[in-house]
């Protein structure tokens, strides 16, 4: 029978730029009694490898161009968000009032190319969070040195709450991985009677962080790490998110 | 500290038209010596309850109109699965060799309407599953069958495997839902700085679906139905998964 558990992280603390998470998730860890085992997956938000990596940016320090001008008159954001959006992504997919769905440089599509406002230590609402310059780097290192510390292998998935196309609302999903592979391919394998799967391509990253968001930013204090034991997956010390993102000749929603 | 139990549930039987689902829920959780507690979310895979249900279709049996036959030359799908296609659509989004994305009736955006070839007890590929009618009326009634033979208060979300637009492989995805309010909305809560949170609607079905995943399918004998124990979620005995569903006025990408 199959078991899984997911367990926020308790008593993390605020995160500045520099501060060492893995030592604060090793901390964390013990003071729950829990030792990390070989095939856990540790889900970590966006939002605390932005900050530990200076990705605040004081929307007063930036200049926004004609472009963003644009944008922002188009949409109602500020102008200097829009620069920022426009500076973090490869090409701006919509935008309407109130709304700007771009294809971030790392290839994911997300509202305002991922850019977060809230929970940033700047109470007037002047400082926002970008993601990661490189998510699968931060999860490698993150992997690596929790490795290191507890003598297991696991997997680190950053995940940030992405909106979809279709439907409302948030899901946690993956935006950088490290120490699995990130789709499972089941093309090839037989069903029940038999018959070979045709179509059975599992995305087992955006699968884990999205039950991470299940306990992820849930309770009052924040909880921005999950511990997801007894997950299947498969190990990979090698790929990233990558090969999660529909490559560009086979979007048809553009 | 929040923690979260996902249990795949064992041995349940192949099913077939007419079947008692819950009773064999029932059975299934007392073999694994689980009674269902208040709070228990019960996901079950889209394919046994179409199968209870007896949507199953055997493809020699439809006819195909013109129309399909113009789909199934377009995309190499077979004609009388390019009918059901379009029996199950409100609106073929995008058709190309191999690929025909839809709207499904029910307002979900899938591939091939949500049809599915595999684990169906007809070795030659030749029948199909349409999925549930009602699919939150399939969950209203296993809910209430369950509540009340448990003497307790569940959810139960009806998950099934779909893609995404800009992303590849599959995730777990509510279809049905009932017990629950499928959406939570968080906007006007304050953020760990007092700041009002601009955005925040999270969409907790799917989480729940995205995170039984991890576990339905996953075993070779099959293993449909999850029981997540510990989620937080807002009892809801009236909704189903139609808040989840992006209103066609703000659809962007049809």
């Amino acid at each position: 029978m199959g078991s899984i558990r997911i367990i926020a992280l308790p008593g993390l603390p605020l995160f500045a730029p520099g501060d060492d998470l893995t030592g604060a998730i090793a901390e964390a860890l013990e003071r729950a009694e829990l030792a990390l085992a070989d095939g856990d997956v540790l889900v970590a938000a966006q939002k605390i490898i932005s900050k530990v990596e200076g990705r605040a940016v004081v929307l007063a320090d930036v200049a926004p161009t004609p472009a963003a001008l644009e944008l922002a008159e188009r949409t109602g954001k500020y102008p200097a968000l829009a620069q920022l959006i426009l500076d973090e992504s490869q090409v701006i997919m919509r935008a309407r009032q109130g709304v700007v769905i771009a294809r971030h440089l790392l290839g994911h599509v997300a509202a305002n190319a991922g850019i977060d406002a809230s929970n940033v230590a700047d109470a007037d609402g002047e400082t926002v969070l970008l993601w990661p310059v490189d998510p699968d780097a931060s999860a490698r290192r993150l992997r690596r040195q929790l490795e290191s510390r507890f003598g297991v292998k696991i997997a680190v998935v950053i995940s940030d709450s992405l909106g979809r196309a279709w439907r409302m609302g948030t899901i946690g999903t993956a935006i950088g991985a490290s120490g699995l592979g990130t789709l499972i391919d089941r093309r090839g394998e037989t069903d029940l009677f038999g018959r070979v799967l045709q179509a059975t391509l599992v995305a087992r990253a955006d699968e884990l962080a999205a039950a991470a968001s299940l306990v992820i930013g849930e309770a009052a204090e924040g909880t921005p790490v999950a511990l997801i034991r007894g997950a299947s997956y498969i190990r990979d010390e090698t790929q990233g998110i990558g090969p999660t993102l529909r490559p560009l000749n086979e979007d048809m929603f553009t």
